[in-house]
């Protein structure tokens, strides 16, 4: 039991925090994408001679925000595969 | 007992943090969604003439949006059947 | 009923996780799909010639926001029917 | 147990702060970009022939709001891969 | 454990103080100057002859701006790699 005290608890931890980090990490992103996609689409609606120009800047401006959910997943796969500070404990 | 008690506690961990998780993540984009799929509706009955634009920009945007959905079920995933501290414990 | 004990509480959590997370992880994709049928009845009425784009848009569309459905039903049944964590309490 | 005392409160301090720290310093990038995209998305439908001076405002403004998203990213990345204070404990 | 002690405290210090540090020294520059882009964006519309004045001076502006995140990670990055206080100690 004493052994795997320190373990139990890092694995806990690590599975809450990706857990409950990836989750609020995509949310925002998501978010405001989804509002994004609306008024480009309500603008191409009323404007539908601008829909590349709507289009091209919607399209480069969500890869743009979807980065910040890639960095989001990074840390966490980070946490879950490649943490370095766990090499002493498992 | 004794054996067993870390092995329970992660594992009702797990199980709460990836069934609330995948919920709490794919809630939003679905959510983001559906609401640009009103709008490109929408678009279409009022400029029926802009139905391509409307529906290549929506597809496009659904996809990427997406994708966030994904990453939040990747690490629902890694956590049940890959995650790699758990190792140690069963 | 030492032994009984962990197996009873994974029992229940999981009952409760899988039972509430399908209902929570399945109503949001299932209203904004219902909002987007409306929409689009109502464009097809409004714009009878262009019931086909509306069809085509909305069937697309629903068919990618009903996949959010489908990873909260995927991570239900793997905790119910493939959770690598319980072969060791079963 | 004794030694490995120190190393697991500063392993589950470093998961902690980095988990928590990505998702908050990656949000308010993410939520103000979006804004930016909104604005500029309703600009275009406003002025198309503004489309052009939106668009490179935007994405040069986006660029450099990321870069506070990427300064987060690279004190977590060290927090975790190259922390010199940690040398003396692993 | 009495060597430890004071290296111990000075390490979860720091990685606390840089983590919390560097989200909320990012946070306030990305968010003016995502009210700042907002606004200039809103001028381009309004004013398209003005793009040119608007875009310079925001550009400047975000660079000064900038300025102040980068501090912050300055001195993040000495905390972390050359504090001179901790030579006695490690």
């Amino acid at each position: 039991m004493n052994t795997l005290e320190p373990q139990l608890q890092i694995t806990i931890v690590t599975i809450i925090v990706t857990g409950v980090g990836i989750v609020l990490g995509t949310v925002v992103p998501a978010w405001v994408e989804g509002k994004a996609v609306l008024k480009a689409l309500e603008g191409i609606t009323r404007q539908p001679e601008s829909a590349n120009d709507l289009r091209t800047t919607l399209l480069i401006s969500m890869a743009l925000l979807e980065s910040t959910a890639i960095y989001v997943l990074l840390v966490m796969l980070i946490l879950l595969f490649a943490n370095p500070l766990l090499d002493r404990f498992f």
